[in-house]
């Protein structure tokens, strides 16, 4: 069984409003090799899994339980980025007063307007819905295990690029933060593949990237958040038999279990009259 | 952030393998009304909500967790339900020994065999993978608040209809259960419209069914689940300002938020050489 | 404007459920080449079509007005062949009062006994929702037009095929019907693309199949349905500038626009209580 | 059957041509909330409807006959939209005469130039096409009619921001009678559940609108269109029986069904040679 | 089998980035009438050929081996539009050296920069993935080969359509190659109607196009390739017997089938240490 | 460009019709690991290749020419299956003169008898349609190539499965063959990894599987196809540099790069009228 507390597990950076940032963003929440297909594959897997050796099997969920967290981190940043973007002002056309929306839709996902209210959507950069067909589990646990290193190993590409769409520091901390965490993550399934006999030489880190050049991970790093696995489990838990020792990456240093962040505010996110949301108003009166 | 504690949030009634019914209740899981849906759903709306007004954040935040305990149940249903049906015999076919698998995939979801081994996937009863554009979040609360209604209204609806297609008894219980807990919810949406101003007359629940026609059933209605809410918080949550009070159906009784169930061991899933799952033998010698 | 009256363009004919029927049969309804495709792609083409020539507008637009009532034809036909088949005995299940759908979801559809009350859906013979990407409407009239003659022509090919499924009354009498008015469409089509010079020579019909072959079919090519044109319009219409003269097709014959068929009733379908379907009855109370 | 009389049922009111305008209006066309999918829903509600009160199927029937008459005339907006488009200049291009389509294909779907003679699609404004999987017709009358509920109401809600994404005159109009009229279908869908003992306190309209806000809404509102059921039926029908008396939202007065509008010219759409639309030129000399 | 020799069937000719250009020319490659459906087609129609006319399968997989190369050419076409666009300056943004991606985002396809390293995918113009329904293979000749000239004549159509949507040489010349060869096909599967006794009158070309308004279309039209079936084979084939005598297009002429050209250098493409492709640099060291 | 002789690249074993396995074998060609996958996964990744080490891109080339070929063995394959499956008699219905296709469907796929005539088509065990989105090109060289060890890996395992589901030799034949290709095809993604510095210890092959189990199998191993890479340019090629030494799989041996098969001869599909395939009888008369 699962539970909560009211915590984001990063901070939200505030900056101005981009509705073309929380656009390819939405490709790190609903997209092919983003939070949602993380979340949902390690749930099938852990769900799945067979046999007795399970301490695989909580590394696998261990990273599941941290992906719900990620789902949550992306949606509030994308809502964040979108607040407020109906106000800008639109010269080639009629004037906020008259089309509000008319400036933001240009740039931005149309359905971020229509199907949210300003908020997120469960699709990627192209505005297509995330798909069940994505999620693998084959019940092979070095087929699934590999899967999870490329799914991994992708995320943190596709990042590195959807990093260079918008300079906006809500969108790059964010970026930054789930850069280092999905190195970490790398981590965790290469270093099972290890524990089954795979050296990875110099492949590691995938893709081949100063970590230093992205100033936002920076803190991370010091931190120790690429070696690091956070703990949600109120029972005991295995992990720490696999996630131990040298990291299989040429970023060095020791793999450790370590506690979740000490947690972060959920930003408000202010009423939007124009959108009929939430549309209480007169009601309660 | 998200906190697990390795329990089932039901029981798993042993019974023979049903590769039929494995197939059909995927419905309940990757299907539009199943629970996956449920869970992305209320992740969206609450990670979307606007306002001030949290009660009802806290509302739909609390069905949701529940939500994600509902999809690992249904995970281990139809993994139970597919157990060891590869050994099947097949008269018409060839004989287990040279072709085990004939006879399941005649009835059964051959993905079921090919993608999973013998375990579920994010599809529905036809084998249409889950979709994001099923998920409503419009940032409107009074039509979040109706479409949650109908989502959970249709949930006991389809598994009224699915209950009929086999009287396996792995399979019944744990529809029986997520009946009751869907009608719970039916409740818990139905009450938030109630508090602004709804009058539901006899229209609830949704179907017009006789909960004690289904026996399994009975005996969550007599342990109270289909008027709790189980709370999986561990901070504090105004959920307790809605759901208290008269329900809003004709099967009466008082609302109340409760403590979770106490949890249920989770059945190990035995190796399954023959799909090569999880395929370490060998490795680890 | 569109006006209704209700009446079946053709009858049902009574005979047992079918659910394996009731399943190939989606594929006339939703299916690539099946009634709502050819509904659907001449209400664009006909909305927007370019141009003075309207002889040629109004020759799609008359077919997309019967396709209309040929999707309401096919659903009722469907839904005949799915009435009572919950009923139906499965000796290798645990018998009809324990799990009465264990049977029909077999050869089935499941979605018809779970998203429908036993009754007919948007999907085709695999289960597949129909898609808005199969209409073709480029705003070329001969592209368009060669597009129809082929949407008819593999409709017909089809329905051939799926004659040969079942030997259900109430299956093939309305296969029967829709093969005949497909072929006065393929008719329809071929002959405006003759009036901008094409000779066919021996092509037609597609396929090359001898219409005598069903029986079902004869009564309604000795009424002269193959080479008929129905007209739907309470205004005047030019499609006559068209369709006349000698069939474009070796089933030879001259073609004319005639007053549709008389109407025929719909079948009451009776209610569900198992289905819960209307579901009224405790609330009229 | 149906039958047609070349009218629309609204005036198209001209403006300059808008592209951007006509991709998001397609939401209103071939979106999961527009005017295709209620056509389709109603369409299988009432085909697949079972039991004796039909004055619900007139009902559904009605609105349903209403829609395919939606359909054309958002078909039509959008052509009107995009007529001439092609021939807007652009600056940071290379000029009309070098690339007349690279400016509209900027903000607009490219596919309304590509698969479409600067004319409508079946799709959204996101580009995705039409699905039969979000037709709602599960059998039972009470869940029906609330997703029919749902379904107007997130159609006037989607619709009161769509509004906001142009100014243009053509594409406001027809947006504002459909929010109308979609409201009087609301109004139809809760008044049947209020006959079922339903007291929808003061939630209805949803959203929560001052439909005075809309200067386009106003006159329709003065005709009473947003409390008038227009009567397609060429034979008698009982809707009546539901649609009457005191309107269930806040925005009073008394239902009542009348007569459908007087109809409106069909614009002529315009040659367009360098779309190849129609192209019959040459071969007509 | 199949076997190749590093050459692009036509020449790649050098101009500026051009992303916008590169999203809408997907349409030739992952469309619903591009170059994979093309290929996939005509690898079905010609491996589930039944019969032994095998003159017709020859001509069906004689266009199908010339179709891999065509895929081959738009996807370098693609990648040389964005080769190059990561640097283009963006004003209104913050600079290359912050955002190097927010302008060609803007109006290109995101995907081209998330999931490819800025190149080609099997996407069309919207963004939608290549699907495998759009294949048409019925096994009855006559319908196979009409799919197939509407699949053609719809590829120049749309082709003639996108040349119009930026003057880019690169984009041009490829787009002019490919409406030629288009023309050709649309001749080989008209031609073999003709062999079955149509006479196709004035319809083709199909559209009805004057082929010297494209100046680019016009060196390959003087090197007869609109009437040129290209040979890939190495062994016999029976295509001559019908891809010969006048052409039946206006665009007169006499079919042959001749050798492929001579073959045109694949280009270098550059390394993008930015977008980490290949990302060898320090592993090689 | 691509070259073609007709010859299959493995026989093809007659045994009876089987139309369930047919539909089984279907994921082995259009499925998410299939065929057309890795066909067109390596089309891309070598058209989109960046940078000077070419002997990578040589590779991936490689495999995707033989990949072609793989295509047209599983089509050919599965219309063996198909052959002959209508006339199979079925006593539970009416007789094969009056429905001779009423048993095939039930346990095979409809669409191969209603959209192929006794065909193959694009789309999975599951009839989903092959789709672009699953085609993997980041264009990153490691992510590529571990994406084609998971790609080539999951094959194995899947068609070890599928194996289990028939024991018709045509079947399995088929899938003895692509099992041992796509072990090579392991051997050859493995190897380059190795080339960077990977050393993968036991974990090869995947899944972990005694070959000799199959006895199909066991004369391609004693072949050496499973340490081959064939090389099927008419130019020179630079695979030999990565292809060469030892297999990094526990299978130990050499790889080399050899000449191809002798190639097999195609085998001649019947007319099927009863399918108007080719139906061309009447015309030709």
């Amino acid at each position: 069984m699962y539970f909560y507390k009211e915590d984001l597990i990063n901070m939200i950076v505030p900056d101005k409003p981009d509705p073309a940032a929380a656009k390819v963003l939405q490709e790190a929440l609903g997209g092919q090799f983003g939070e949602m297909r993380t979340m949902m594959q390690y749930s099938f897997q852990s769900a799945n899994f067979r046999g007795k050796d399970k301490q695989y099997r909580d590394l696998i969920r261990g990273v599941f339980l941290e992906e719900i967290s990620h789902v949550e981190l992306v949606q509030t940043t994308i809502n964040q980025l979108l607040n407020g973007s109906g106000e800008v002002n639109d010269a080639g056309n009629s004037g906020p007063s008259q089309a509000p929306l008319a400036d933001p839709v240009m740039h931005g996902n149309p359905h971020h307007y229509i199907m949210g209210a300003q908020a997120s959507l469960p699709v990627d950069a192209g505005g297509n819905p995330w798909n069940g067909s994505w999620v693998y589990s084959h019940g092979n646990l070095i087929s699934d295990l590999l899967n999870n290193v490329i799914l991994e190993s992708t995320g943190v590409l596709q990042k590195s690029r959807i990093y260079e769409m918008s300079s906006n520091k809500t969108f790059r901390e964010t970026i930054a933060f789930l850069i280092v965490r999905d190195n970490a993550h790398q981590n965790a399934f290469a270093k099972a593949l290890e524990t089954l006999g795979v050296n990875w030489g110099k492949v590691f880190p995938i893709p081949n990237y100063d970590i230093n050049k992205y100033p936002e991970c920076r803190k991370y790093v010091e931190m120790g958040y690429h070696n690091a696995q956070f703990n949600f489990r109120l029972d005991s838990t295995r992990i720490g038999e696999i996630f131990t020792g040298e990291s299989p990456s040429r970023d060095s240093g020791d793999l450790q279990v370590t506690d979740p962040p000490k947690g972060f505010p959920v930003p408000d996110l202010p009423e939007m009259p124009n959108e009929h949301s939430p549309g209480l108003n007169d009601l309660n009166q």
